[in-house]
């Protein structure tokens, strides 16, 4: 059934879909009058809603049931990803959404080739949007400021697990699946930048509680670490 | 250091490199003279080799010595994917190779949008090549012929672990992790098209010993769930 996150909170037994939503509902999937749909409102709360009355400018949606289902990670997971450019950056960002992030930031980094990036926010949250609604997530992917390398290392200071997935880690012996045996409440993960990272930037890490951890054998790029990193992340909190 | 796949066995002091890595050398990565690269040959030899001549036409590389380094898997790991079109192929095809997978062929299932897809092997090869050479891989993935369930199923009798990922996995109770504890020799993992997979199949892959596993309580898409896998794969494969 087709998910919709909607900004407001479901506070009476009828609702109304104005702007995007109404679009999709209407001219993309064609639903009509009784079509049923999932809501998940600003608290996070998901419920089940049938169309009643679809016009030319809004979708009025009667709620039928609150459901419980709750698709998210016990641990609350950052991607920090070295900047890299835009096609990259949105790919990320759509399947980090898939596989389970809760917030996702870009950090300058001394190797990135791109400089800068237009935060142009409302495309971003555009593709965290539809992406946790066709993967179903209970909650959407925040999207945080691009920091640099000190501003990343303060915002870090509350997070109980931070890891940084490094090439050259092998060397460095902290045991991803060791790290992984604890609980956390809360895991920063960052990836490097197509260059990679300076070794001085490695030793700030390090100086400042960041564990390094391979990823495997093979040399991952930019955009398929944060991936691979989040995939393992679920099945160790996920499966029995 | 740029590694190249190349289709000769090195039996001699020095090779000859022509075509496509000849440009590369020359025009891509701008080498000269005394640079120094990585061979890997027909065999899955890896050698260190340093630029002697490069003219219009091809470079001269003297092989100063056999390097070990070995960037594989233990266990082979086959890359079933439910036919979708090219780009998202391409896509899997490219990161597949970053992940470690052998094999990869598509499946026509019952639910893929797309039914049927150009096998232009020449251009899937060049993907793969790129790929393993940026992610230095020790051996190039292999890619099958497209297949049907049934062709699937009799390919499938020679693998010690098939499993199927399927989102109502859930139901079916086969926990990845304990299956994952064993040792294997050849694993296929088979994932859906976009369009998930009919029960009928589910049915017949049940009754044919795949084995149903979920990746997590989110639906991924068809482009991302083999690399979810690989990446769970690799984990328990390489971390200690």
């Amino acid at each position: 059934m087709q998910r919709y996150f909607i900004d407001q909170v479901v506070m009476t037994k009828e609702i109304t879909i104005k702007d995007a939503d109404y679009h999709h509902i209407k001219n993309v999937m064609r639903m009509e009058k009784d079509d049923l749909i999932e809501i998940v409102d600003l608290k996070g709360c998901l419920y089940l809603g049938r169309i009643v009355d679809l016009n030319n400018k809004q979708v009025i949606v009667a709620i039928e049931e609150e459901l419980k289902e709750n698709n998210e990670f016990d641990v609350e997971v950052t991607i920090a990803l070295g900047l890299v450019n835009r096609n990259k950056t949105e790919e990320v960002l759509r399947r980090a959404v898939e596989l389970g992030a809760s917030k996702f930031l870009s950090v300058k980094l001394k190797r990135s080739v791109v400089k800068h990036i237009d935060d142009k926010l409302d495309r971003k949250e555009k593709i965290v949007k539809e992406a946790a609604e066709q993967s179903k997530r209970s909650k959407l992917m925040l999207i945080e400021e691009t920091k640099s390398l000190k501003e990343l290392i303060e915002y870090s200071k509350d997070y109980d697990l931070k890891i940084c997935c490094y090439e050259d880690a092998e060397k460095n012996t902290n045991s991803l699946k060791k790290l992984l045996k604890e609980k956390y409440e809360k895991i920063l993960v960052l990836t490097g930048p197509e260059g990679g990272f300076d070794e001085a930037e490695i030793e700030v890490l390090k100086a400042n509680d960041f564990k390094m951890v391979s990823l495997g054998k093979r040399i991952l790029r930019a955009e398929t670490a944060p991936l691979a990193i989040l995939a393992i992340i679920a099945y160790e909190s996920e499966q029995s």
